[in-house]
């Protein structure tokens, strides 16, 4: 098929596609606060069998069950290749509700964007490879076989993925891996990704009292709130350098060949500036450090979520009896969260801060794919068949995901693409796709597939 | 009457000076809130009329309206001398909720103590004095005239109250104010000051983009709570010294004399640590400074609150558009919370932070009545009579109020006593007191009001 007819096939089942993704956006599958993860793994298997595929709804190691999905390859197409998609069926909390222009769990198309919490990340994406099998089935069958593993605890960290990929490795086992998210960036090119940061995600906590206080006996009574602000604030200077020792331990030099790579990203820091409304300049300016260096190949070290006292309306005068900091270190190749943990523990002794506890909530290591395989140029190829503009590849992305457990466990080439955008707003109000680029990434699918097995083969 | 005499009235008049506490505690006045106001007042006032009093309802100048009462002496009385009671019908936020053991606004007697949000921090006090009232009523009449300036906006630092004291000047006069409140202390010694600390709290915002992101932006996007952390720890050291140039501008010595008496109040550090299950020293023993020094005579810079990006449960990788933190200076006589405004902006530029907005929340000057004055004597000789323990006077109180406005346009001298207790919780949940302070609080003010007249015509 040409592009026109694959884009033809699409608008054919496109009304029934939306519509599986709305009802699947409405539920609320909030795994960091334990929302509606049964109906949510029951309708993921409800799509998976519509589509034609079997399932095994896995939860005997623990933590929100794991779907294995298998479609196999039709008569025509090729059953010694598998290709594997990753997906997760849990989204990010909703919160700050007021600011959500449409409710977040009832999906609003406006304007050509449809508005949910998990639209961009990851449920658009499952339904749109989704759609994809149905179109080449009605076409023939499938040209190779396909599977999915479908996580509902991506969003903390997938804290029990790696025995479910360790014990089920041969249930999962495929010659090359579709990763869960990708979208167009500030050029409207599709951005790609062979691998992925890593993550230690710390909850720092000071607790100074059993009770909150009224803030008169400030006068001799400690702070915890100044204490954790004065401890963090040894931790990072104001040049945003991280002071921790041993934060950098263990790192691996990005390649010649990666740098070179990272350096033809496209990055605009004006269209930055006015997607997220920024008020400073980037971070990496001061320093003469290029962005896209510094999103690929460097650690960071960034305040999610502060919390002490009274944070409503007005004036409470109250000394608090705790304080609590949110830190998201996102780590590349080399870097081990459970070191970094280590680091910071011992950063807090060595400056006085051994009351403040610290505790990990998410720690993944990164993962950089080989991205010279015949896998990836094939997924660049079949973009450049449906996207109008060139995509791009980057060695690793600044976001994170269990993807170092994939490559261990499975050895395979991965790829992240998918239906997001620059301003699909991932992990933030307002979270959006546009039905477009949802068109496209179905359409990318259907032709990706289709070439899957003889590319494989001729690589060989 | 004597000691035995007045506690057989109270005991007489008591079941029922409860249950109008416990309605009157059953209002959720909020006043940073906006809760409750109009209802209260009405209430207020029936409560007056109910002891025999007038009333007007100030509301021409804007705020939250004034309550004035006015209760004429007895014809044995001397209608020449006029006692003014200080008291506040609002309350501070019952926040947080799901550390209260009882409804906040549920009034609850347990264990001889009655609990609710207000309960001693002031309607217990307003109660207890309007109660005194009806038992000299029923003896035969007052003995001398009664004033009450009754707010609702103590809580917020009664940003309207100076334009009522000006323009109510004459309606206000009186000879000597009770302020609304004290307590028993750690050793259950009734605690009176006849001043207060000033304040000037300030909410600091760092705004650094539109919207929310994600987290994995963090390597280039600057980060306004890593801002806001930073800015916060050049404005105080890890020694917890304030930094900011001209705070300490302005502040008046004590005298020796002030210093005597502070240095004879009771303070027990063991007692403390024990009543808030503190966690560590307290701040002024690494200093040798005595921690009731501090309380009387030393400023604070006390953070009240921080609030940034995502506070729930669990992760959720954020870079937050904004970080925001609450600031309470307790200020000495000579400070101006203007300047301490002005001079926190200065240090913020100063440190490159312009970018941090300051905002006064409430600003109050501190205030020291003349505690030599023959009326603080016989506020302490009338304690004597009925407490158990020697009472203790301090030249000002830890915490804060409009006394500098009394003080400026009334020219009165001003002592604060209340029905507290050192484990009351004021500003905290499971707000308290106890009912045996309630009773003793009710005697003392009659015993009191019994000899104000004779005390200061004596002693001129």
């Amino acid at each position: 098929m040409n592009k026109e007819q694959v884009l033809g096939c699409v608008q054919e089942i496109l009304p029934e596609a939306i519509d599986r993704l709305k009802q699947y956006l409405s539920y609320p599958t909030v795994s960091a606060q334990h929302k509606a993860i049964p109906e949510t793994v029951d309708y993921v298997v409800q799509m998976i069998h519509e589509a034609g595929g079997e399932t095994k709804v896995l939860d005997d190691l623990g933590g929100n069950p794991v779907v294995y999905a298998f479609f196999a390859a039709g008569s025509n197409g090729d059953a010694s290749k598998t290709l594997l998609y990753y997906n997760h069926y849990d989204v990010q909390p909703p919160e700050p509700f007021n600011e959500w222009h449409t409710e977040p769990f009832t999906p609003t198309v406006i304007d050509g964007k449809l508005f949910a919490r998990g639209a961009a990340d990851n449920k658009g994406d499952l339904v749109a490879r989704l759609s994809a099998i149905k179109i080449l089935q009605k076409q023939g069958g499938l040209p190779c076989n396909i599977k999915f593993l479908i996580e509902g605890e991506e969003e903390i960290g997938s804290p029990n993925l790696e025995p479910y990929l360790r014990q089920y490795k041969d249930l999962f086992a495929a010659d090359a891996c579709i990763w869960e998210f990708g979208g167009k960036d500030e050029s409207e090119r599709i951005s790609m990704v062979a691998g992925i940061k890593g993550m230690a995600y710390l909850e720092l906590t000071c607790t100074g009292a059993d009770i909150d206080m009224h803030s008169s006996v400030g006068a001799y009574v400690d702070n915890a709130a100044w204490r954790l602000v004065q401890a963090l604030a040894t931790m990072k200077n104001e040049q945003n350098e991280i002071l921790v020792e041993g934060f950098f331990d263990g790192i691996e030099e990005p390649t010649a060949d990666e740098k070179k790579f990272v350096s033809e990203l496209p990055f605009s820091e004006e269209a930055t500036a006015e997607l997220y409304g920024l008020k400073r300049p980037l971070i990496t300016k001061a320093k003469g450090v290029d962005p896209r260096e510094a999103m690929v190949f460097h650690p960071t070290m960034t305040i999610c979520g502060l919390d002490s006292g009274y944070t409503g309306e007005g004036a409470k005068t109250v000394l608090p009896k705790n304080a609590r900091a949110k830190v998201d270190c996102r780590l590349v190749p080399g870097q081990d969260p459970q070191h970094i943990l280590r680091c910071i523990e011992a950063h807090l002794k060595k400056h006085g801060y051994d009351d403040i506890t610290v505790t990990m909530i998410n720690g993944q290591k990164a993962y950089r794919s080989d991205f010279h395989h015949p896998f990836v140029a094939h997924v660049l190829d079949t973009a450049r068949v449906i996207y109008e503009n060139e995509p791009v590849l980057a060695p690793n992305s600044a976001g994170t995901g269990p993807m170092y457990i994939f490559g261990e466990q499975l050895k395979l080439p991965v790829v992240s693409t998918g239906v997001g955008w620059v301003g699909c707003k991932v992990h933030a109000p307002n979270e959006s796709i546009r039905l477009k680029d949802f068109e496209e990434g179905i359409a990318h699918m259907v032709v990706m597939l289709s070439g899957f097995a003889q590319a494989l083969s001729l690589a060989k």
